[in-house]
């Protein structure tokens, strides 16, 4: 099986000003930018470079307070809010760690672009909260 | 110029148990596991796959509660500890950060395998303790 870093996912206040340190002072660079309704979140993703797994730096703003990225900012204040690691079979690890009695906070299920996820709770990761992916 | 993750950094409150997360449950592999006597902290490096980059999880566990990782977990629970970046032009970068406002925790220096780097305060980085570093 093959596991790779996909991407992380920080909670930011304001947008823009973090992009004014991450594009215009670090240089990286955005190459997408969408509003996601159902999430009431902003999400502005950047892509690292020179690396085959494409993964990126995505900064999420919460467009409403009563959001999971409002509410998570409310709570721990601005800083990472998950990672997600791209697995290549994912119904198989999702049984594994619920067999070995690992909370999942979802089913595996298909969100933006049909990509399959299922959320890990912190308890068992040291803390983190992580998403694994398949695409 | 060149922006690949590194590495992730979580503390954790018991190595052997996050250890049977990540590697027994989830699949990962440690390929190196120390203890930095200076930071009193044993690591474990968990290096992922299919990517050129050669990113990793690096799992850290305090061997003393007043050191840096003790007194972040005292503080603030187990989690991500820092996110660092590999890029090509420290110098510059470190440079260019600081001509913006951006506070840099140390000088650019160099640390284990010779490595230089800098970390970065988590109030520029939309509340992320970002380290830099070049290889």
């Amino acid at each position: 099986m093959s596991i790779e870093i996909d991407h992380l996912g920080i909670a930011v206040r304001d947008l823009e000003q973090a992009l004014r340190f991450y594009e215009q002072v670090l240089g990286m660079e955005v190459n997408h930018c969408e509003t996601v309704e159902a999430e009431q979140v902003r999400v502005a993703m950047l892509p690292t470079a020179g690396n085959t797994a494409g993964n990126r730096i995505e900064l999420l703003e919460a467009t409403h307070p009563d959001s999971p990225i409002g509410r998570f900012i409310a709570k721990r204040g601005p800083g990472l809010h998950h990672i997600a690691l791209l697995v290549d079979d994912l119904e198989e690890t999702s049984l594994r760690l619920r067999n070995n009695g690992v909370q999942l906070l979802n089913e595996p299920r298909a969100g933006a672009g049909g990509h399959r996820y299922v959320f890990v709770h912190p308890s068992s990761t040291g803390g983190v909260l992580l998403e694994l992916v398949q695409k």
